[in-house]
C-alpha cells in the first residue's frame, strides 16, 4: 500500500526526451509530477503484473497524460490479461484524446520490443501470479572509422547514413557499414525486477546491467520464510542476484510496509554486493556510455 | 488530479466507532492512514459520481480494508452504473475477505438509507454526468420525561425501551413512548456537495446543515464562465448556497489544480457567508448535539 511517507515502486526512464514507465501503483502520478519531466512524452507503460500496487494508478495517470495534450498513441504492455485489466480499470477514464495500444506478452515467452529508441526485453519470473521482469537497453552505435572512410573516398555527407547502418552506392562502388565501422560498443542496460523469488533465469537476464533495480521486501533475515511464502525477496537475495549477474549497481525497492527504515539493513547487503543503494522516493540518476 | 501537496476531496464520518466515507479518489487511503482511525469499521463508501478523481482509489482502499481484518459486508452506494464501474475497477482487487453490497440509487430519485446508525439522503445535482449530493444525518432521541414516567409508575428498567420507541405492557395498562417522551430534538446534519452547479433543490436539501461541505472550484471571479461550462462552482456560489440554506458552517473543497492558495479568496466569500473555512488536507472536527 502507498504510505504517507513512501510511494509505491515504479521506474521512469527518459531518453532524448521520450519516456517509458514501468508500473503505476496508486499515487504514482504524484511523484511523476514532482520530478517535473512532464507527462506528454510518456510513450509506454510496462506492467510487471496486475496486483493493485502496480497498476491502480493507471486511470488517473492516463487522464493526466490526456490533460498534458498528448494525441499520439500510448503503448501499454504486460503479461497475459492486459486487455481485461485495462478495460476494467479504465471504465472511469473512458474518453482519452489518444489511442491506447495494448501489447500482451503472451504465454510469457521472452518478448522484445523497441519503444522510444529503447530495446525492451522481458522474462517470466516466480510470483503468485504471472509476472515479468524487464530489461531496458540503449544500444550504442559502433564508432565511425574516419581514416577508413577517407581512404575509401566516402564524402562526409554519407558518413551519418553509413553509421546508421545504410549501405551506399558511390560512383560504381558499394560501401557497406562494416567497411567503415569499428567494433560494437557497449550500450546501457537497466533491469527492473519485482515481485519474484530469485531465479536462475534472472541471473542471465540481468547480466552486466549498469543498473539493477530489484525488490527487497524484507531486510531482517527472520522474515525469510515469509518472503518465500509470499514469493518475494530478501535484501540479501537481491544482493546475491546483483553479484551473480555482475551488475554495476543495485537499487533496492518495493519494501514491505513493515520495513520503515530500509537503511538499517543496508550494511549487511553491502557485504554481499558493495554497490547497493536503498531506493527512496524520487531517487534519480543520469547514465552515460562508458568510454 | 492529486497534487504533491493536496489530496483529492473526500469525507470520512465516524460515529460510535463506525465509519462512512464519501468519495475515494486516487491516494485517499493515504490521508485515511494518517488520521489513524483504522480501516476495519468503514461500513460504507458513497460515491457522488464516477469521475476518476472520486473513485480511482477504490481498489487500493478495498484491499487495505481487507488487510485490516474486516469480514463484515461493506456497502458501496452511488448513482446508476455502480455495478459496471465497481466490477471494472476491482478487476485488480478480485479477492476480498468480505462481501461488497452495491446500492444503486436508481433513476437518481431521492434515496434514503441508514448505515452505521446514520441516515443518508441523496439528490441528483447538475454536473456533466449523473452526480449526487449527500446529507448525513444523526437523529436525536426525544428527551425522556422522568417525572411523567414516575407519575405513570413505570419502573426504571423499562425507561430505555420506551425511549427507543417501544410500547410496553405494565400490569394491565399500556405505556407508549409518546406518553413519556418530550418533543423531538434537533440532531446533527452534514451535507456534502461536489461536483455541480448551484441548484434550487440544493438549497432545500442542505437546509439547516450544521456543516455544509461544498466544492469551490475557483476563487477568482474571472473563472465564472469556466465554472459554468465545466459544471462546477465558484467560492462565491458555495457561499451563497450556504447562506440560502442557512447552514451553520461552510467548508470549501475540490479546488482546481490551478488554485494553489485558496485562502487568498476566503475573505470575499466571508462577506457572503461569514462562517466559511477553506478546506485543507485532514481538516477534522468533532460535532455535538446543540443544547
Amino acid at each position: 500500500m502507498p504510505l504517507p511517507d513512501r510511494w509505491l515502486s515504479s521506474l521512469l526512464i527518459r531518453y532524448h526526451g521520450r519516456m517509458v514507465l514501468i508500473d503505476c501503483g496508486e499515487g504514482t502520478q504524484i511523484p511523476l509530477k514532482m520530478i517535473k519531466w512532464g507527462f506528454k512524452t510518456i510513450d509506454a507503460i510496462l506492467f510487471t503484473h496486475y496486483h493493485a500496487d502496480h497498476i491502480a494508478g493507471l486511470p488517473g495517470l492516463l487522464l493526466t497524460i490526456g490533460n498534458s495534450g498528448r494525441e499520439e498513441p500510448l503503448t501499454l504492455m504486460g503479461p497475459p490479461g492486459i486487455k481485461k485489466v485495462v478495460e476494467g480499470v479504465t471504465v472511469i477514464s473512458p474518453e482519452l484524446p489518444y489511442e491506447l495500444r495494448l501489447i500482451e506478452l503472451s504465454d510469457l515467452e521472452r518478448a522484445e520490443a523497441c519503444i522510444s529508441n529503447l530495446d525492451i526485453k522481458s522474462i517470466p519470473v516466480d510470483h503468485s501470479l504471472p509476472c515479468l521482469s524487464y530489461c531496458i537497453e540503449l544500444k550504442r552505435r559502433s564508432k565511425f572509422d574516419v581514416e577508413r572512410a577517407k581512404k575509401l573516398g566516402v564524402p562526409i555527407n554519407y558518413w551519418n547514413s553509413l553509421q546508421k547502418g545504410l549501405t551506399i552506392a558511390l560512383e560504381g562502388k558499394t560501401v557497406s557499414p562494416e567497411m567503415v565501422l569499428g567494433e560494437i560498443r557497449r550500450g546501457i542496460k537497466v533491469s527492473y525486477c519485482t515481485d519474484t523469488r530469485p531465479t536462475e533465469d534472472l541471473v542471465k537476464f540481468i547480466k552486466d546491467s549498469d543498473l539493477f533495480i530489484c525488490e527487497g521486501m524484507y531486510g531482517n533475515e527472520d522474515n525469510l520464510c515469509k518472503a518465500v511464502q509470499k514469493k518475494h525477496m530478501m535484501f540479501s537475495e537481491a544482493g546475491l542476484l546483483a553479484k551473480q549477474g555482475r551488475a554495476k549497481e543495485l537499487w533496492l525497492t518495493h519494501y514491505s510496509p513493515s520495513l520503515t527504515k530500509p537503511e538499517e539493513y543496508l550494511e549487511a547487503v553491502k557485504i554481499i554486493f558493495t554497490n547497493t543503494i536503498a531506493g527512496r522516493d524520487l531517487l534519480t540518476t543520469t547514465m552515460k556510455y562508458v568510454d
